[in-house]
C-alpha cells in the first residue's frame, strides 16, 4: 500500500494522509479529525472537506498518468455539495475519473466518515501539467 | 474595526484572520501564506483558497443577521474556480451576498492577492443556521 | 410506466418525455435529439442538456414526495460538467438523491446517449416548493 | 449593433436573439419569455435559464478571439444559481470574463428581467476549439 504523508506543507498542515496504493485508479485522502478541524458549529470545517477532496480527486487524475500518483494536476473548478455534517472520527475522501481526455478531467469525489455517513460529494475539472512531478 | 481571531480550532490551524467591521456586508478572511499553504506544485493549495473563501461567504451571511458576524451559516454547496496560482504574500477572500431570503442565501466570493491578482471566484448556497452563535 | 408528456411550456417546446414510474425513485427525461437541439458546433447544446437535467433532478425529488412526481421542486443550484459531445440520437437524463433533509435535497443527475457514452453529469440543491402540484 | 438570430437549431427553436456587438467584451442572449419558457410552477424553466446563460457566456469566450463573436466554445462546467423566479417578459443573460489563458478561460454570467430583478448568476470554464467556425 502506497501512502503518501508530509509531503506537502498543506498536508503538513492539516494531517491527512494520501493513500494512491488502493489499485483501483482511485486516491485516497484520510485524517483523524480533532477540534483543529472544526468550525464554529462544532462540525467538519467546509474548507478541511474540500482540501481533502480536491486532494484526493487531484492524485485520482495523477493516478491516470502514472502509478507514484504524484504527477501535478491543476484544479480549474471544484463544486462541493455538502450533505450531512462531519462528526469527530476518521473520514475519507475518495476520487474517480468520470471522463475527460489527455489533458483535461473530470473526477468526481466522495468524503464518508468511517461510520459510513456521506458527509459531501464533489465534481471538478482538472489539468494535467506539463511541469514535472 | 472587528477583527475575529482564533475563534476556532480550523482557524488556528491555519492562521487566518477573519474581519467582519468593514460596515460594508462583506465579511474578510485575511491569511499571510507561507510554505505550510502550499502544495505539490509550490502554488496555494486549492483547499485553502476554498477555506478562506467559504469562511468569509459564511460569515457575510452571518453580517446579514447581526454586527457580529457570529451567527452559524451551514454551506450547502460551495463551486471555487480556480483563476490563477496563488503565490506566498498576503491574501484575502471576501464574501457579498447577491440573493436569498430568509434563510437561504445565494453568496458570491472572491480571493486576490495583495497585489491584485484574482486567485479564486466562488459562489455558494448558505443556509442561516437556527443554532444560537 | 408513467410517462409525463406535453406537461409544461418548456417541455413541449423541446419535447421531451418525463418517466416517473420506474419504481426506483429515479425519474428520468428522454429526447430523441434532432437539428433543433444543437449548438454551432452541430452537438447537443449545453442549455438543452442542462434542461434534461435539471428536469430530470426536480422530477426525482418530486417522487421522494410521492409517487405521482409532480410535487414541484425549486433549483437553488445546479452544475454542469460537459464530459463528451451530445450527437445525435436518443438521450436520458436520470436523477438520483444523494442525500438531504424535509425540504432541500442534494440530486445528482447523469445524462447519457443510447449508446451508452456519458455526455454530461450534474450535481444540484434543490428545495421542496410548498405550492401544491 | 451586431445581432444574430436563427444561427443555431437550438436558437431558433427557443427563440433568443444573440447581441456580440456591445463593444465592451461581454455578449448578451436576449429572450421575450412567453408560455413556452416555463416550467409547472408557471415560472421560467431552469434549464431555459441556463440555455441563455451558457450561450452569452460561450459567446463572450468567442468575443476573445475576434469581434464576429463565432469563434466555437466548448463548455466543460457551467454552475448556476438560481437567485428569484423567473417571470413572464424580456430577460437577458451577460457574459463576462475573469480570467484564464490561450486556451481556458473563466467566464461568469447573470440573467436579469428587464426590471432589473436578478434570476441568475452563473460561473463556467469554457475552452476555445480549435475547429473554425
Amino acid at each position: 500500500m502506497e501512502l503518501i504523508r508530509d509531503e506537502t506543507g498543506a498536508q503538513r498542515l492539516i494531517g491527512y494522509v494520501l493513500d494512491v496504493g488502493q489499485g483501483d485508479g482511485c486516491a485516497r485522502c484520510r485524517l483523524d479529525t480533532d477540534e483543529r478541524h472544526l468550525n464554529r458549529q462544532g462540525i467538519l470545517h467546509g474548507g478541511i472537506a474540500a482540501t481533502l477532496l480536491d486532494n484526493a480527486m487531484g492524485a485520482t487524475g495523477s493516478l491516470s498518468v502514472d502509478p507514484s500518483g504524484r504527477h501535478p494536476f491543476t484544479t480549474l473548478a471544484l463544486t462541493v455539495n455538502y450533505l450531512s455534517p462531519g462528526r469527530l472520527g476518521r473520514i475519507e475522501a475518495t476520487g474517480r475519473i468520470t471522463g475527460g481526455g489527455r489533458t483535461t478531467l473530470f473526477i468526481e469525489g466522495e468524503l464518508r466518515h468511517e461510520d459510513g455517513a456521506l458527509i459531501a460529494t464533489a465534481t471538478g475539472v482538472f489539468r494535467k501539467s506539463r511541469q514535472e512531478p
